[in-house]
């Protein structure tokens, strides 16, 4: 390091007040956390203990692999202007075959907003809600009441970052709305209701009883198969309410899953509420939601009950992961 | 898409002449490949069948979880010139809370080698050979005997794409060499032997027979201790050379992993030879090699034999895949 | 850098035979230069003289300075499947205010074909042709010869980088098609004729005989009134075609400029061409082409001499340059 | 646009209070600006009027063009862990000879801070100061007034951009301090003293007075020898401190540059102060600061008055530019 860059860092350390992380923060509407307390950052990914683990090895039957994710690639449904960049630098990477075994060598460059394109695993600080504080403050508040102050860096999130989150080795459930309808997807803007779920379990030999803390949740809307018209895929899915994410939490899932783009009603039934499940699940208790999954092989088996494997990639800082979730039968 | 861009794409079929993939090729001395056949994109990890993956299921025994990768993060040690820089958009993304729930959000734009950088999983187009084909043309050809012209594409590679291999779900052997040397880490530039190999295996209660087609077979070296110190951890590592490359292809192993940024040793003792376990391992034998491991919990735990997890991210067309590789015990 | 990446440069040299720049390569159609000769890598830029600046200089009458240039956004039109994507990162980049006087600073990320988005002048690697040479081989051939294995780099073009092209302070010569022809804007598809030319310049009091070498020459075709309706301007645009194009390489001009993506009219008239006045522009006489311009305010004021400045951004290895053109009158 | 993209723009007009720009701002030490008003985002770029570039165009005397600006490229010394990354796309991007011309194309993409690496242009946004308002608020404070709130965006700089510059064609003086100094290169932590630019401009026959408002004003401290030796050249540079700002302020000069990466002494002799002389100029005064130049040939020429173009590149939002500038003599 230049000897200057040391100065700014040093006076950087003498004359400005950062935040102090892991301060005594006033409790909050939603922090500190109930059960994993007032420093975790890994949300409902605590669920996932050894026990856990070894309960949903042992829904292997069959050893057979469904791939749940989409392939990444440019032209693929992006949300607003997002970027979805490859390039294959030109010609073998290191220019000349080299040695007498004439290695030759490639890479590939990527430019994307990593845990927000294609299937993606929203982490902690994807989401949050613009508060009044107890002091009176206004501020951003993220999962067990970081604030942006805490949680926002230049470079990558210097809190909740994606890095936290244990692997996501857990039960998962396939709860299937466009199954329990009998439709190939379900209308646009259809809020799905926990009646529908609960209809789906019962329809699957399950119900809502038989579900575990921990367990991943996924609801089949039957909206993949618009994957190659972004158009139309982007457009205003069907999905859960706030009506369903009160039943997820209550469920204690780590997680839920979809195959739209939002796993959430869009717009709303309600008009002044902007991404309300989003809002419940991940700030408020710490509950994840992975997009834009592919749902149609699991339903058209009945394989309702899995081994799910989704290994959040550890960029530090980011806001979500992109990844190959799977299901293990 | 613009009328005048149809016209290009037209044009382009009417008066050039691509490369013709899936042509038949002459044979070559690693193709077509003896089990898989010429057209055998997925390499060894064909070898991962329901069965090897029930048969890795029963190796869990507690449940518990051991990270064998990386965090990726700025100033990680990375090869030649490669970049990784995030950046987390300026303030909420959509600037401004949306809705009557005063929704933020956020989302991050990575720029990186996205393959070739941190914990990295090697695939079929990163490595190839330059060679005189029979019929005298001379050319960059991978596994299965694709030619770059077939492979090479400007926004990802048209063929051989890491989007084509199977998950690896297998079992997973640590060879502990540095532990059989008795040593923190191993010296520079020292190459492992197959007695060394041996000698690990006996020392932790396996043989060689024990190992099955499919296996993912780890090497350690002591080097993750030098992480984060890039400089020292980028200098000649200790590694394995043709002779256990050699037994590794015998082993029919689906991959090998290590510590060390390359897996071989650097510089070959050969001084004619750059990277040439590399070259016989994936294009030659579809074996693929994951780097840049921390594998210092399990040789500490005497975990040999495990469940290991490996997803490689379905980005279409690049060379390799980051990811978080997984000890399931 | 690792004594293993010297390793890896010394064994290239050792055993790699790379491509030899600068060697006496067997003429061609278009090389060696018949002015500049063999090694020239600045094409028509090679016309801006000392004196060329002078007699630019002396046109200056009232100082006032016309903006040619779009501004760069997102948004904006692009060829094919570009990017164009800007972040500020989050926050003051340096997280905190520095010192006593607390400073914050900001920077922005850009990701981008920097030399081909936007109003963009072209290079001389940014076209060529593939042919048959004296030899028998098939290359990529560029201006003055120089051939695809000299020039294509992973990081960077080798040869012929836009860091190679003088800055371009000259005369400009509008030449008002759009005017002359008494339309707002030409009709989609339509090629101007050299008649169209010479109608265009006597209009404006100007004769063919008054070009002098080394000037740059803009086509106003009243396109950029499409600026704001990507999918319109990027569609089959108005321009000069081969005709006009011999008739620029005659009047030895430094370069040609427009107000639309290409300058040249798409489709060609003749279907079995893609961009031949490309092609016949810069590989075979280099002479440079920026597009995308605004002309309206030069023609809407009777501006038809002025002096251009345009300074080519010189990126190592680009294959054009983004900047702000201006006529100053 | 989607149609739940518009959604959420209609919600976010209805539901959220946005910055309002061009508020009634209570005026502050700096704003507003006493000349050129509140709405002001050009700063001392407006001095440049048609006379001004009249007068400056006078001073070409032989048509020489001198370049003052470094080459972009992997290397070269940037700033903290800025990013400079171009890649070639492989092979010709369109992967094949397009029509009976066989044409071939490529184009290259980059990844950078590209407004703050190579020589720069250092813009509005660049630079600011945190402060207590007089409505006791703390805020972020750029030139004329404007706040963090109303200036950061995600995707770019909402205010101040760069595009609101007008472009630098002037009148540009070299003050040639190392010469003075009969010195090849300051030493590391030289401040500049007013002094010494009386001195400086003296020796070149040229006094204080006869500066004007408007003029570029370039200070050579000999550092760009030392530009292929990043880390030396990012060391503690010698520059001017903040009694030659104050000088600068009064001179009204539209900017300054200088061949340093900063343009000012670092550390500042004052152990408190970080980059005061940025703070100086860019918010308090408008004045802008071009670094990392190369005036090594003007000096050895004696070339002290001259034309001086630079043109920002008008990339919307960004906190600086790249460029190419030039002495025309």
């Amino acid at each position: 390091m230049p000897r200057i860059l040391m100065v700014l860092v040093v006076c950087s350390l003498l004359f400005a007040a950062g935040p102090v992380v892991g301060q005594t923060r006033e409790a909050g509407p939603w922090w500190p956390h109930p059960i994993w307390g007032a420093e975790d950052q890994a949300g409902a990914s605590n669920w996932i203990t050894p026990e856990k683990v070894l309960a949903a090895i042992k829904l292997v039957e069959t050893g057979r692999i469904y791939e749940l994710g989409q392939i990444y690639e440019r032209g693929m449904p992006l949300f607003g202007d997002r970027t979805y960049s490859m390039m294959i630098p030109g010609g073998p990477t290191y220019n000349e075959p080299f040695g007498a075994n004439k290695l030759i060598g490639n890479d590939e460059f990527l430019c994307t907003e990593i845990g927000q394109v294609g299937t993606q695993f929203d982490g902690l600080t994807h989401i949050g809600a613009r508060m009044k504080m107890a002091d009176g403050s206004v501020r951003d508040v993220y999962y067990n009441g970081f604030t942006g102050d805490e949680v926002l860096g230049s470079h990558g999130m210097r809190q909740l970052g994606i890095e936290k989150i244990r692997p996501i080795i857990t039960r998962g459930v396939l709860i299937d709305i466009a199954g329990y309808k009998k439709m190939d997807r379900l209308p646009n803007g259809y809020e799905v209701t926990v009646d529908d779920v609960r209809g789906a379990l019962k329809r699957q030999g399950l119900d809502e009883e038989s579900l575990r803390p921990g367990d991943a949740l996924f609801f089949r809307y039957g909206w993949s198969t618009l994957w190659t018209e972004p158009d139309k895929y982007n457009d205003s899915p069907a999905g859960i309410g706030l009506e369903v994410a009160h039943w997820v939490v209550e469920r204690r899932a780590t997680m839920i899953g979809s195959d739209s783009w939002t796993s959430e009603v869009v717009p709303n039934p309600d008009p002044t509420l902007i991404f309300p499940v989003h809002q419940e699940l991940l700030p408020k208790n710490g509950i994840f939601n992975i997009e834009n999954l592919k749902l149609e092989e699991l339903a058209a088996d009945g394989v309702y009950e899995f081994l799910f494997v989704f290994t959040p990639v550890p960029f530090k800082g980011a806001t979500g992961s992109p990844g190959r979730p799977l299901a293990i039968h």
